[in-house]
């Protein structure tokens, strides 16, 4: 059997096991969760030995600081992940919630219900915790994960499966819950398994998404540019101003909700540009600059393809527009339809960005860094979408799940309906 | 310019409408609704007259019945459609709904809203009846729609665009909202435009539906297949069963919510089979059985292939299972995940049934036929989807918005809540 085969084999026996974790009850998800906590904090010492060796072997490799940040797993990172295991204990179950229940006629009664997608393909970058979020957020929404961590964290992934899935295992759920695929090759095998696996969510770099989306029929979900704006209006408080725009930018630039590019309304330039510009300067960051600007600031000279690059560095591009509809125009050509902020002091004009700028976040007077799950409450995310359909935004729990239509009847035919012998009534119980 | 630069630069025009329509308050978008109302009844005559000619037409290509019944636009089709417009008119708006509202902070509040997909590419069969209730579902909903109508209505489905396009015009709708192609060779060209087009909806046979899932990156909802499948368990009633199966495979033969395989529990098949075969044929529909119902009552052989058919037509694929696990198994693996049944007096078998088979419509005793916007109550539908994601089964409405977040804050930046000088409260409002 060659490789795609074996993979294939795999993810059909995984979809069959899908079909199981669909029937679990709450309180089964609960205890493989509070099970997971125990295993986590009894085996933390194995835990972090493997993770020592994965820092030593990237040290040694000379990788980036950054890198080496995220890819360290002590214990506070895991006292981290067991208050989010203890949290999504608390959460209420999102299976099994009726969206709809209408009697259609007499004993013939229709539910929508929530249940979960079925098997899940997620790809994701060096930090170890996200494995641990991943997993719990996909036992308690009742989901198969498939799970590719990165190269760099292969010893400290492969322990956090060993016992994540050694805690689920005692608590009854099915094998096919979680399973680690190390080999990077076998990704190419894995989008080719659109019959088993239901959903994709690639979390890395652009090129790496893009990848992704670009050669599988499976969905995918998740964002590739992180291109966010933030737009000046005339009316603006320029000390409101200032921190938002140096938050967006400056608080941690290797996110895909940091701000790349500025618009300023040609008549708030005057008054934001120069002490912006000198703020920004302070903090290390580049400015490239319309020539307008440039005329306001000394700054360096922006480029056409300035207004389309996700920097992910202290680099921002700056410009004027006329009027908000040029803003707005300039967002939604340029964006990557993420998170997009408005600062002015005119309701109308909030209004209006907020209707028209086509992003899943429309920010009024706020930082673009407050884009992401955890931050609007939602607990622990598997990702931001920048797609439209199903999930929008950051995605949690809710974004796991789906529904199906249950209709029971007493025998019921449609051909009674369709002779007009009988009629629906539609009765929402 | 070559065709596609041209559809091209066409999609791109409509993009930038549908932020417009984004905005559009519901008193125009129902006013339009009412003009549109007006002028089908006015213009009917028209109306008429071109759907003569396309049925002429039709009619001197010797097409089959079933498609010239479905190609004719009488007086009792506008009135449905008329009828369809009141009730779409009376309907809640689906738009700027709060789906959650949330303090994060002292004066910073995310809110959660839906507002329209974009711009919808919908590609559907010879019905012209279709096209208006495409077009007023897209525009309840503000949407932009980019139609493509079967050949044979090309006449009809002219003169019902002018006049929808006309109506829509006189009350201020953006013109990009409503767009006829008629070109079949411009799909194609629409299949490349993802940048513009939002999503795909494509309503025809199979192999067209499946063409278009395969040749593009923009999102598709729909189907291609419709096997459904009804499995009769041990413990059923014969009373209910017979009308439930006659009804599902004969009602309608040429739907994908037709049943086309028959799953029947061992121990119930001595019971069910004779007397069902009977009455199938007395319908005159053709069984292929497996070697047991072949023993029980005479039949044609089925061969494997035939589990895996969507036959639109008298026929039905007949097999016994030795429990409802191989049924499940059965369903899950040849089905096409779109409405399912089970006929039983057994609850727990229901509630299993309904729990693991992995389609939008799980039902228990009553007709595949039910799966159906008008019949669920939705009030028109735009298709009905087999995907997971987003929208599941019969799609109104509802499946044609998305959310999006809005967060209104007053100069609040990421860096106080990462530096703990500010805390997040959660509360929902």
């Amino acid at each position: 059997m060659n490789r795609q085969e074996s993979i294939k084999q795999m993810t059909g026996a995984i979809k069959a096991d899908s079909f199981r974790m669909a029937a679990l009850p709450l309180a089964q998800r609960n205890e493989a969760l509070l099970n997971i906590a125990r295993k986590l904090r009894c085996q933390s010492d194995i835990i972090f030995k493997a993770n020592a060796e994965d820092i030593e072997r990237a040290e040694s490799e000379h990788q980036p600081g950054p890198l080496l940040k995220r890819l360290r797993f002590d214990s506070s990172k895991l006292e981290e992940c067991l208050a989010g295991i203890e949290s999504l204990i608390q959460l209420p179950d999102p299976l099994f919630k009726t969206l709809l229940k209408r009697e259609l006629d007499k004993d013939l009664v229709l539910h929508k219900i929530t249940c979960p997608i079925g098997v899940i393909g997620i790809i994701f970058e060096s930090r170890p915790d996200a494995l641990v979020q991943i997993a719990t957020l996909c036992l308690k929404s009742g989901n198969c994960a498939i799970l590719k961590g990165g190269s760099e964290a292969f010893k400290t992934n492969r322990t956090l499966y060993n016992v994540i899935y050694t805690a689920c295992k005692e608590a009854g759920i099915p094998e096919g819950f979680l399973t680690l695929v190390e080999n990077r090759a076998d990704i190419d095998s894995l989008l080719k398994c659109g019959e088993d696996i239901d959903l994709l969510i690639p979390r890395g770099s652009n090129a790496f998404v893009r990848y992704i989306m670009d050669n599988t029929k499976i969905p995918v979900m998740g964002h590739a540019d992180g291109i966010c704006h933030i737009y000046v209006d005339e009316h603006f408080d320029l000390d409101k101003a200032l921190p938002v725009i140096i938050d967006s930018k400056t608080q941690y630039v290797a996110v895909c909700n940091a701000v790349e590019t500025l618009l300023v309304h040609e008549r708030a330039a005057e008054k934001l540009i120069p002490p912006l510009l000198s703020k920004l300067k302070e903090k290390g960051v580049t400015v490239k600059g319309s020539p307008d600007i440039q005329h306001l600031a000394p700054c360096e000279s922006a480029a056409d393809e300035d207004w389309e690059t996700e920097y992910l560095d202290l680099v921002l591009s700056v410009k004027t527009v006329q009027n908000i509809d040029e803003a707005v125009s300039h967002i939604n050509r340029f964006g990557s339809h993420h998170t997009d902020c408005i600062i002015t002091e005119d309701p109308a004009a909030a209004e209006k960005f907020m209707l028209i700028v086509d992003s899943a976040g429309v920010y009024l007077n706020c930082s673009t860094r407050f884009a992401d799950g955890y931050r609007y409450g939602f607990g622990a995310e598997v990702g931001v979408s920048t797609g439209k359909l199903h999930a929008r935004g950051p995605v949690g729990l809710e974004g796991l799940v789906t529904y199906k239509y249950r209709l029971y009847g007493k025998s019921h035919v449609v051909g009674d309906y369709a002779s007009g012998a009988k009629q629906f009534h539609f009765k929402d119980l």
